[in-house]
């Protein structure tokens, strides 16, 4: 049942590159608006912006013996997804495993659960996505698995999957979709450029989306203030 | 059902920016301790501090389609104040939103639910406070109202109304009432550069402010520790 | 019952000063994982990292009178901790308090509750650890007891006793411990600084730690990715 | 700035007694989807059902001692609904206090707040829609106010409008509505009758509603399942 | 991109019949501890039990437009499932809608949302595990999808999955594992018996499960009480 | 550093069981209104109301291990009180450790985090006050203690202190304190006995108590209502 898949496949490596151009907003839309994981998981400093492969981590509650087996898993260009399997906000992650991940090239952390020693993540520039931040200890006792898919901050990430994360958040990409996210986004975003200049001049969304006839057929009426 | 109330009054235009001096709690403290909005809105970078007149917005859950509406009724001078019907923590708010509330002299933003692209919203400098950060897409389905009295964050705001925003928080001060609150908070604030110099020169709070008889009165007493 | 407790007797000045080198997450190690308040504590500003002697309040909800009582039992080297009597997120202390604090060199403020006047309190460099931000005025109408035991963020605090707080939260030597909990906390960080070298260097904490025999003999199974 | 307001005229006796026959759901969707309070306030025995008439207060974190002073001005067919200046926990209201508004002919307790001996409160057959539970007392010692708007779990009440509470929760009428909710609410049970007789019967809402064309022009696409 | 999933298999009747004898912490225990969802999803009223399979909903917030869609597509022996794309508490669920499902011989619902109506409900028998009670409201404006796989409550739901709620809350067991778990029930279920024996009658669990070593092997010591 | 501290002394048997005849609310009143765990520690079957004596556990999350060892230490009378060291919503406690307490006479089970199988717990009559329901399992990998001081809801238990828990909450006596805890309890509720007859007679609080003068002291004004 605990079992480290290995040798998992990851999306195409030049998708993942060009998707980091993305914020998580446009990839998310791109998408369909899907694969978003919960504002509850915000990132420990500001600024950082990420693109990697996921390499999944299902451990228990308040015990982090699996992110020292899945840091072998792991290739540079990846990003740790971390799961626990119940309610935890105990500090899985310090500045020791950072180390360990920087040392593989391992991008970024994304965890359901606390992590610690931030000022020194911070000045490593390491980038964690979090639930929690916690000096709590916690333990190496029982085993978990890792390149499963899991579900974290309410989004399913299987291995190799792309997560892109900023200041707003965490989308994940499906491995195999991570082309077709990529030409949405770029899509998405090239149509953006013109509508912000158009805004930017003053022009209403009123009418740059041609809203006004739908909202009065939709029975939006204008009345005059009477307050005095 | 769904309006959009045009040419509110607004608060008198000298009066507002006076205000934008004085803090929030001092404005609170000014006004008898009301119109504090909850702690859970915060603002989504530090060091922003804003003073305008509220457009109200009343919208679905997860639906932006009135926010459009609404800014085409803001003014210079104006802050947006969006309340949804029931709880949302999606993403109503990003950077093409503000580029046009920029446009048209807007000053920040006030929402009970999530915004996105804050890193671009930090980079504009436009000021937000709201309770949550969110990429979550919205949509433009249902109509809500524009310039109605709503409750955001607990706190009842009408169209016309001083918000006062910044790194404490969010309040309001009726629009009737925001000459009353300036004079009052210009008193406020007099009387604490006197109390903050003794202050700083050691004066104990329980001298400046004559609480030691009180405290006596009821009933505090002193003891000794026993522990060794 | 409602008393304040005076000179209380505090932990070693050298053992307090001794610690202030050392991170919440190493402290809280080094004393077995005991000590911690709850992570709803945070830093008010980042990077704040202090180590003093508690003065302890027990406060009503939504009244900071005691805390003008404490400040007199203030000495150089203490931090102030307070303990609503039930949960409150009021605003109990601003730049006013913060001036006394200072003037009697308390090197910061630890709170179950809610603090403002944030930007003035960054500026002034006074660092607070708090369970909220607000603008809400407090009453000056009740009791409360200084330098008692309190439970804070779930911990126990005695007065007297050591707090170490950093951008990881705040956590608890006992006053008799300190000096238990210096020695263990120099311990434990020597041994780091060789391990982070070995990461760094890319050895795994799996080959490290000696890991693989556990893991193995606890059950976990390594399998190739069927994904294709 | 601490005022009771007396003889506050309330919403017609008539239809306060006629809108206790409709549920919270119908009376919400009656006027519009306007009026409810936030599902946090919770019924703290399952079964109660009322319509009364709001004596409002508006009291300290930790204080009821503006209750006591409310009780006088109730009447029979009230109910009191009662909103703290700041987010509150504790215990306001026990079963003395019922029994007082028991003698007044009150029906009900509103509070955003928690209240206290639940088990008498249950046993009294007298219903309380509460935010917590809490055994912990509360001080007699800042004024607050009676009978002036509050804001209530996020709704707007003002006093003499109508509260309606059952299992879903709380809606207040506003007093000079409540005719014009109780002719809408009538309509409304009306015209469920029929739909639930034939929903019984089998009739699907996609039909009932004619929902089917309106799906297929937003795009709605039907596809047969392809797992084994 | 919104779809409607026809003819999805289910697990098999049998399985599901007898799995509806477990409970959800057994029947959790037997498939590895996992497939639980968020304790945050409640019974509305104590004591329901059932077990089904899945018709999943994926639903924008606050628009309960898809429940509709959804519900032609049950059988007799579904339980339906409902995620939204973002939080929401609003009131999808109501008691007609509760009679076109009793109708078509569903067996209850899950939904991470709020539900109204709930006395009805209770009334009617019909058994809702949700994460909020709300009179509030939805809109039927917005397009989701049915049987496509969601994640509600934390918990990857696929159609024709076996759904188990009891008081305990809501387990979900894969489609094609539902012999597997049923088998796996079974046997801790008739392990337990005797264990329960022996523990009724004073056996304790040190003994029973030989716990003494592995505790001693630990370092648990044993020491008497100092205290007076 | 992980221990068993056995033969602690209890709280006098009389003076417990004569507490168990007064409320929670009663009692944290009668002892200066302290001692009284969070709110959020919730009964799970309403109407139990038990005085027993402490026997503590200090649990990692997610791991009962300590639970079983807890029971060899427990006698007739006693009240298992459980506090994890990181925040829980596991299930740590169900009917097989009900049934094992029962065999000892435990009188209640008091936790601050998950339990499970809770219509059997309720069918067994078992009382417990949790803070979670849940049926996730927890492991048996990691040591605690038993009968130390625990922070348990946010109040400090030492093992033999007297709780008593009713559909109120949880409070703690301190073992030394129950006679005087007692004698307090019963001058309360005597004095309440002759204040309920007065208010059910429509004597009013105001004049019950006396606070007429008082309020017109601090300022409170009566004014007629202008409302039409």
């Amino acid at each position: 049942m605990n079992q480290v898949v290995t040798n998992v496949p990851r999306a195409p490596r030049e998708a993942v590159e060009a998707l980091s151009a993305f914020g998580v907003a446009t990839v998310h839309e791109a998408q369909g608006r899907t694969g978003l994981m919960s504002p509850k998981l915000r990132p420990i400093w500001p600024g950082a912006h990420v693109a990697g492969t996921a390499v999944t981590v299902s451990a228990p509650p308040g015990d982090n013996w699996m992110l020292h087996v899945a840091i072998e898993q792991c290739q540079p260009g990846d990003v740790l997804v971390v799961a626990p399997t119940s309610a935890s906000d105990a500090g899985y992650f310090g500045d020791l495993l950072a180390t360990s991940l920087i040392a593989r090239g391992v991008r970024g952390l994304v965890i359901d659960a606390g992590v610690r020693d931030v000022a020194a993540l911070k000045a490593m520039g390491f980038p964690v996505w979090s639930s929690a931040v916690s000096a709590q200890g916690t333990v190496k006792a029982t085993l978990g698995s890792v390149n499963v898919p899991v579900v974290c901050g309410g989004a399913l990430v299987r291995p190799g999957d792309v997560i892109v994360a900023d200041d707003d958040g965490v989308v994940v990409v499906q491995r195999l979709e991570a082309e077709t996210a990529l030409a949405a986004s770029r899509k998405r975003e090239a149509a953006e450029v013109e509508k912000r200049a158009q805004l930017a001049a003053g022009v209403l969304g009123l009418d740059l989306y041609r809203m006004r006839e739908p909202l009065r057929a939709a029975g939006l009426v204008y009345v005059e203030s009477r307050d005095a």
